[in-house]
């Protein structure tokens, strides 16, 4: 039989909802405290023998049976372990222009829910806005809360903000970078994404587009261009399709 | 050589910005009144001899050379006339449980982006919020902004809300029917989805899901379950994920 708590923590399509803390159990007994022990005692009311799934970010992910609850710590003995459960078998990272308003928050929660790796801000000749060190630490909480509510177990890292230039060394750590371009009227992501590349970067510019000599510096960095289609999307909705079709193709989306 | 206003009128990627108005032109000539003449003429302050592209959501396209400018009235002789340039070759549909909030307005906005033909918003079991005609009214709204921002020729209908049972028989209409449920562990939509549909209804429940019950309705009107893989994504990120896998995988995204 289940106990009020236990039902209480159980979400759509019987997956739990995660809590999340990244440090590592001691002699097999997980502390929780600060505001994730207040939200795990306070607002989903577990109470002592609820079991809990704790995810630490980094692929870890502990079924906790709670021995101790309070407001400001919550303590358990971890019954069993898993790595990357739920994750994606490729890294799909997406590096996307900053964008005005709350888009680049759209597209961090989105990114995470479908699975990315890490999310690179960059800036460019046509980026409009800026980010601030107080925006990237909300787009980590946002990606955070993504993380959650996805039931994933891997954070995606969101880097600070980089120069044009820089965004060119980075792609040079992945298998395979591809660059959204709407002047491209040629191979759409299904011709351009190599099936046995392991990391792939996507990378798509802010809402003007990119300079022909960006993309120039970007295919000096080994990028492809692709299309989209004839349709001129909004940069999040590229974004978003663009790492739906990425992860969909590898087969890591059902 | 371009004038300033042809200038002005050009989006990024070389693609003109459109302009709507529903009514064909008569004896080649259009005429343009209201907002919309107000646009062309005082926010992108086209003048006489300018050329624009002008939608009327029915998939037509005129290229206008605009003879006559004024605030309330814009008038032109059409040079030329296309039919559905831009869209997709299949008719993509997506049924989406009302969502609180403004969530329904960004699947609308993103979905007319990428090309869907219709949006069914619809209501269930698990439905939390309502589509009041003021509402709905926006919802359109904005799905014509996206029409104009996405270059796109065709306006997609936007249904007033339906109940299940109405859904379950507008499911008819359409070649295929799929229905994304996250209890699903088998096929993903690469699987499901039939390569020689020419419509194609994609289903996705309210935040809460969908109830056993309920896909069995949908089974029982031949829509079929389909995964987007084990991590649980917020009802608008399915919609645009499971959108752009359908048109991707129909070659309809480049």
């Amino acid at each position: 039989m289940k106990t009020k708590s236990e039902s209480r923590s159980e979400g759509k399509g019987g997956h739990r909802e995660s809590y999340f803390w990244p440090e590592p159990p001691a002699d097999g007994m997980l502390t929780i405290t600060g505001p994730e022990a207040r939200h795990i005692s306070r607002v989903m009311r577990h109470e002592v023998g609820s079991v809990i799934g704790v995810v630490d970010g980094a692929g870890g992910e502990h079924q906790v049976e709670l021995t101790a609850v309070r407001a400001d710590r919550v303590a358990g003995c971890v019954l069993a372990d898993t790595k990357r459960a739920r994750e994606p078998g490729h890294r799909v990272a997406i590096a996307q222009a900053v964008l005005k308003g709350d888009h680049l928050a759209q597209v961090c929660a989105q990114a995470t829910e479908l699975g990315v790796s890490r999310v690179i801000p960059f800036l460019s000749a046509r980026t409009v806005g800026r980010l601030s060190p107080a925006k990237l630490e909300r787009l980590r909480g946002v990606s955070l809360a993504a993380l959650k509510s996805s039931t994933r177990t891997v954070l995606p890292t969101i880097d600070a903000p980089v120069g044009f230039g820089e965004l060119a060394n980075r792609a040079r750590e992945f298998d395979q970078v591809l660059v959204a371009y709407e002047d491209e009227t040629g191979a759409g992501l299904g011709t351009a994404l190599k099936r046995d590349a392991e990391s792939v970067l996507i990378v798509v510019g802010p809402e003007g587009g990119f300079e022909p000599e960006e993309i120039g510096v970007l295919k000096g960095a080994g990028a492809v261009p692709f299309s989209l289609g004839p349709r001129r999307l909004r940069a999040e909705t590229a974004a978003i399709a663009a790492v739906t079709m990425a992860l969909g193709l590898l087969g890591d989306l059902g």
